[in-house]
C-alpha cells in the first residue's frame, strides 16, 4: 500500500522529526522538556506591507511538560506530531476530525481522554503548523474543499490527466489539497482567473461559456473559499503570471470574501502567505455599478444594522484605506443599500456575462 | 445564442402555455380567471405503500383573479410561469433567486413591488411544478448542487465525454440539472453505488482507490444531499440497476438523511417519485457495530436531548417500522451513544476501506 515517499515528505517528516529530536535531547539532559511556538493571537497579527498579506508576528511562548497549566497541552503537541509523521510515512491524507479520533483514547491506568473533543486537538494542529512553519497540506491533514473549476488549462493529479475544457457543466470539483507535488499545472492558455462568489452565478458564467469566448478561469468556492480554491489561485498567479478578479456581492460579505481572497484571514494569518493573493482586483459588483449600469432601485436591499456596522470597520482596515474603497463604502452608506450579483438578471438573463464583464474588463473599471 | 429547442422542452413548454390557454379562455367567457393546484401542506402528504415513496394527495385548491385574497399570488403566478417558459425558449437555465429579481419590479402607476422578497416567489414555483407536474429542472430552474462523484463509468454532458475513473484527488461536480436530455451515463462498469453522506469519509475511498478495486461508483452530497445526487443515483438505479448502499453517521440525522435519499422528504413530496431511491439500503454505521467491530466506547459520543427526540420521532416513522430499524433505535437509546463514520479512523486509517466495508458487504449486513 505504502507508496514511494516523496522529497518533500521526507523533509516534512524530517522538520516534525527534530522537534522530538530536540525534546530528547532536553530529557536526556535532564532539562524540563519546552516546547517553542509562535503566539497565535490578536496582537501577534499584522498586515505586511512588503508581501502585502496578513502575517503572524515573531512573538513566541514555551510550552513546557513540567508545568501543570502546560503538561496536558504538551502531551497533545507530541501525540498530535507523531500521528501526522506516521499518516506521512502511510502516504495516506486525513481529515482533522480523523486525527482527533485515531489518538484519542484513555490513558492507560487513568481515566483521563487523550482529548475531550476536537476542539482540543484542532488548535494543537494549527500550533504545529505555525510552529514548523508548513501548511496543513504539506502535513497531509485534508482541510474541506468545495468549490469548482473550468478553463483552458489542464490538471495532472496522480495519474489522472483533467481537460478542465471538458467537464460539462458541472466542472472539476477542487481536491482539498493542491500542492505541487500533487497537482500539476499543465498547457494552461487561460489569459486571467474570474474568481466568483456564489456558485450559481459561476453555473451562469460555465453554462454561456464564458471561460471559452474569453480564455480564462472560471472559479467559485461557493461562498467563502477553502484554502484549496485560493491555494490554487495563487499558484496560477504566481506560476503563470495571470491576473485575478473577483466577482462578488456589492454587500459587507462579498467585500469581507475578497478581502480574504486578496490578504487573507486573521484566523489564517501563519499560512497567508501561501494562500492570499495580493495582486487580486475586485471587478464588482459596486453600489457605484447602480448608476453606471441603470440598474432598477428595486431590486437593491436596504442595509440593515450589522451591514452598517461592518462596514465601519471594514473602512478602518488598513488594505480598505485607498480612496476607491473609501469612496465604494461612502456610497454604500450613503446610499443605503447593498446589491446580489443575481439582481443583474433583473436586465436579462444572460447581462451580467453578455454586457456586464465585458464591459468592465474593457473598462478596466476595477477596484483595488 | 438560442440553440435548437428539444423535443422535451417544446412539451414542458406547451404544459406551461396550456396554463395561460385555460386562462384567457376563462377571460374570454368572462369568467372569474382561475387557477387550480395541488394542495402542499401536511394533510395532503402521504407514504405510498405502492412506490415506497413520499408522494402529494390527491387534494386541490383553487386560485382566483378576482378575489383580494388570492389576487396577488395569482399575478404571481402568471409572471412565474411566463418567466419559465421565456428561460425555456432561450435555452438557458436559471436560479430561483435570478427568478426572483428578474420579475422583481414597480407595477406601473402603483407603489406595488410584483414581489417584494424570494419568500414571496420560491413557493410559487413549487407551485406550479406540483400542478404541472414537472421537475423544476425540467423547468430549467438549477437548484444548487454540491455534491461530487467518481468511479467506472463516463458521463456525456453537452459535447464533453468525461470519465468518472481519471478525476485525481478532486472527483466531478455533480451539476444541478443531470435529466436524462442533459446527462446521458455511457460506458457503466461499476456494480453499485456507495452513497457517502460526508465530504471527508467520500475522500477517504477516493484516495485509497475504493471505487476502482470494488468497481463501485462513490457519490457523496456533502451533508443532506442535493435534489441533483439524489436524482442521478435514480437514474443509475433504474437504468442500469445498480443496488445502492447509504454510508452514514450512526446518529439520527445519518439516519435523516438515508430515510431522504430512500423515500424523500416532506417539502419536496411533489418530485419524490423522481428523486428518491426506495431500494436503497444501509450499510452502516450502526450503534451495534461498535461491538461487531470491537470499537472503542471512547470514541463513541453521549446522545443529547435533542437526539433522543429525533429517535423518539422517527421510530413512529412508517418506513421505519421494519424490526431491524427498531432494534437499531432501541439499541442507540439503552446505550446511550451515537458514533461518526471518523471514529472508525481509531482502528486505522484504512479500517473503513479496508476492514470495515468489505466485511460488511461479504456479509451483507444492511439495514433496510
Amino acid at each position: 500500500m505504502t507508496e514511494k515517499i516523496s522529497k518533500r515528505d521526507k523533509q516534512v517528516m524530517k522538520s516534525l522529526e527534530d522537534v522530538g529530536h530536540e525534546i530528547f535531547k532536553q530529557i536526556q539532559k535532564g532539562d524540563n522538556p519546552t516546547y517553542e511556538l509562535p503566539v497565535r493571537n490578536l496582537n501577534n497579527v499584522f498586515f505586511d506591507e512588503k508581501s502585502k498579506t496578513i502575517k503572524l508576528g515573531d512573538k513566541k511562548s514555551e510550552r513546557q511538560f513540567i508545568n501543570v497549566a502546560h503538561s496536558r497541552k504538551f502531551m497533545q503537541t507530541m501525540l498530535v506530531a507523531a500521528e501526522i509523521n506516521k499518516v506521512i510515512r502511510e502516504s495516506a491524507t486525513v481529515s482533522i476530525r480523523d486525527l482527533y479520533y485515531a489518538l484519542k483514547h484513555t490513558i492507560a491506568d487513568t481515566n483521563e481522554n487523550t482529548f475531550e473533543e476536537q476542539g482540543e486537538s484542532d488548535p494543537i494542529i494549527e500550533d504545529i503548523e505555525a510552529s514548523v512553519n508548513l501548511l496543513r497540506e504539506e502535513l497531509h491533514l485534508s482541510a474541506s474543499s468545495k468549490g469548482v473549476i473550468a478553463g483552458n488549462m489542464k490538471i495532472k493529479d496522480g495519474k489522472d490527466t483533467i481537460d478542465l475544457t471538458k467537464m460539462g457543466s458541472g466542472g472539476w470539483g477542487v481536491p482539498s489539497n493542491v500542492e505541487p507535488d500533487r497537482i500539476e499545472i499543465k498547457d494552461l492558455k487561460a489569459e486571467y482567473i474570474l474568481f466568483i462568489e456564489k456558485d450559481a452565478v459561476w453555473k451562469r458564467f460555465n453554462e454561456d461559456n464564458f471561460w471559452k469566448k474569453n480564455n480564462c478561469i472560471i472559479i467559485t468556492g461557493r461562498g467563502q473559499p477553502s484554502r484549496a480554491e485560493r491555494r490554487l489561485t495563487q499558484r496560477l498567479h504566481k506560476e503563470f503570471n495571470l491576473p485575478v478578479y473577483a466577482l462578488m456581492d456589492a454587500d459587507p460579505w462579498g467585500m469581507y470574501i475578497y478581502s480574504v481572497i486578496k490578504q487573507g484571514s486573521i484566523s489564517l494569518s501563519y499560512s497567508e502567505e501561501s494562500l492570499a493573493t495580493p495582486a487580486t482586483k475586485f471587478i464588482g459588483l459596486t453600489t457605484q455599478d447602480v448608476e453606471t449600469y441603470k440598474i432598477p432601485k428595486e431590486v437593491t436591499i436596504k442595509l440593515n444594522q450589522g451591514d452598517v456596522k461592518r462596514l465601519n470597520e471594514m473602512k478602518n482596515y488598513p488594505w480598505f484605506k485607498k480612496k476607491e474603497w473609501q469612496n465604494e463604502f461612502d456610497n454604500m452608506k450613503k446610499k443605503n443599500y447593498k446589491l446580489e450579483l443575481e439582481a443583474l438578471s433583473r436586465k436579462g438573463i444572460r447581462y451580467i456575462t453578455e454586457t456586464y464583464l465585458p464591459k468592465k474588463m474593457k473598462e478596466e473599471d476595477f477596484l483595488p
